[in-house]
């Protein structure tokens, strides 16, 4: 039986996990904490793909006293050999005596942890902050099931639905507070992404500013006829971290080279209709740059192409207390789908306050019925 | 010192308060309670204007029991002779040991209550579950202040903030669940409103009809040119209970006549522009019809209409799941005002899922307020 006690330690398992989330893709991020006679003794998280296992460091940490002691992890120990031995077994020959997961581990290579753990006369408790440790590997998973990066998109948005003016102005629709927390969501990814319309209407920086990090998120500019102005801020100060993602015809183009010597990756890709293979460009991302997870943050126009490809996977809706009037301004989404029995039908994940605003966390149909099925 | 007991009885005194809400004005709905050794004695409601107030019919009802027993009391008890001799008196002389108040009573007329009771040694406690009980009377408080019926707005909504598809089409945006909860709403108003392009493109009944109620709100129709067809559902079936709002101009007209012998209602109001004063209206259809609340549900241009006005005190706002995409599609306001820094920032006083939909209330600044002053 799950007590308070457990919900307790497992949140530290979870806070300990996202000091890891987006680091550790293609592995998923994972939290661990030893506990005795309700002190915690170790804790620990995986910090990148072929680095420790959070719960193998949480135990080396604990040394002697992991013996009888509760060990909480957020996702299922492994239970095969990988670039690291076991978890299962590690957690079996430290004499750990009780075992709180957070989740199962979807991933039909790795799982089988729980079982062997249970074989070994463990206690095993499964499902304690199913829903914050489930969220913790989404990226994981939409990598492992999809063969491409994981998608989220976060719009900032007036009651009414409207993420900018009719002047294009979108300074601020939300409070101070949001925008931190958005920060704090780069900070999970791999790359913010935006169209070129945004970098023509805001010269953004996509970095994260409200906290300090190591490592900066990488920006993603779809672009598809090279507009962005030299002189915009992402080149003027984050040129080797941009990516330009354009038509493959534009690739030789003076606009190109000029970019290049900048120090800018270009990333060509096809062209179908009018419009970039955004598949092709997230399968791109993933392969040449090793990006597995990306925020989207807009326009409405990339919104909605990412939207029709069914390649957003996860949606940070931030509302506003506020009313614009929709005759005029920026919808969310740039397109249609015509009819309300056309409409995407989501699934909601969680609905927070954040100060004034509202912060609603929407998946795929797909992805939530994974969270509902482990 | 409130109790978690405190907060399970005065839900049942504003569980009790909400069997008058919509009818009791202009008078607030409010509910009582009384218990003694931990066990319910007696509840009471006030019903309607004229008719006893709530904590007198629970007193009434515990008779000699009342000795010593703790009363729970939606809103400060009155302390003034209106129809009805001072609640805190018979409070007093019941030998009621401890009250237990939701709210205070802003009416500085009714108001001294608590410290009446506080005088004749009686331990009273104030705020428990303030915030529904403040919901109750919300009504009540902007006909006092404003001397004009209560006005809230109800639409339901996609994600990205669209009513209806570009053929008009709203069936079913939100759930089952959530237009359950519609119909609760509508029966604690007096009337329900919309435009005359709502009555063109979905022919409403406006009525309750998920539950029993003893008496239906009114219907409101706001038709300039009186366009309304003489064979929508509302003249078929409610034509006793309905108004139209319309022009002066109007009045002498053909189809007015007509309107008048199949039973409907008229009410004829001055033109601002191209559009009907609507501050008149609700002024006439409190003074006229005795209409204290209102829940207009729509469609997108009375609502901007009223908005901009300045007459909308509470909004009732249900988004789906779904992304619908803003190209085409009928946004919840027809008009706009312009820039963002011009936008109608509203407070947040609840948000809640309803199924698969979102419910999130509001209320203007300056209800709000007096919520936080309470």
């Amino acid at each position: 039986m799950a007590t308070p006690e457990d919900e307790k330690f497992m949140r530290l398992a979870v806070k300990e996990a996202y000091r890891g989330k987006g680091k550790t893709l293609p592995n998923p991020a994972v939290g661990a904490v030893i506990v005795k006679d309700g002190k915690v003794i170790s804790t620990g998280y995986h910090e990148r793909a072929g680095l420790p296992h959070a719960e193998s460091i949480a135990i080396d940490r604990a040394g002697e006293r992991a013996k009888g002691a509760t060990l909480y992890v957020t996702l299922e120990p492994c239970n095969h050999y990988g670039r690291t031995p076991p978890c299962s077994e590690k957690i079996i020959k430290a004499g750990i005596k009780r075992v709180v997961v957070g989740v199962r581990d979807p991933n039909p290579v790795a799982s089988g942890g729980i079982e062997r753990l249970r074989k070994a006369g463990i206690e095993v408790e499964v499902g304690v902050l199913k829903k914050k440790c489930f969220e913790l590997i989404d990226d994981f998973l939409v990598n492992i099931k999809e063969k491409r990066p994981f998608v989220s998109l976060k719009l900032a948005s007036t009651l009414d639905g409207l993420i900018a003016d009719k002047r294009g102005n979108s300074k601020w629709i939300t409070s101070e507070e949001s925008r931190k927390l958005v920060h704090k969501l780069r900070s999970y990814h791999n790359a913010v992404m935006v169209g070129i319309g945004t970098v023509l209407k805001d010269d953004p920086l996509l970095n994260v500013r409200y906290f300090k990090v190591n490592s900066q998120p990488k920006a993603i500019v779809v672009d598809r006829d090279l507009k962005i102005p030299v002189n915009c801020r992402l080149i003027k100060e984050r040129a080797e971290e941009l990516i330009i993602v354009t038509a493959q015809e534009s690739l030789l183009s003076y606009k190109a080279n000029i970019l290049k010597d900048l120090g800018v990756k270009i990333l060509p890709v096809s062209v179908s209709g009018s419009e970039l293979n955004l598949l092709e460009t997230l399968r791109a991302l993933r392969e040449s740059f090793g990006i597995f997870s990306i925020m989207c943050e807009g326009g409405a126009k990339l919104a909605w192409n990412l939207l029709k490809a069914g390649l957003i996977d996860k949606y940070h809706l931030f509302y506003a207390p506020k009313i614009l009037g929709g005759s005029e301004g920026i919808p969310m989404f740039q397109g249609s789908f015509g009819d309300i029995s056309g409409a995407l039908k989501l699934k909601t994940f969680s609905i927070k306050p954040v100060n004034e605003d509202i912060h609603i966390k929407l998946y795929t149909p797909k992805l939530y019925n994974t969270y509902m099925e482990l």
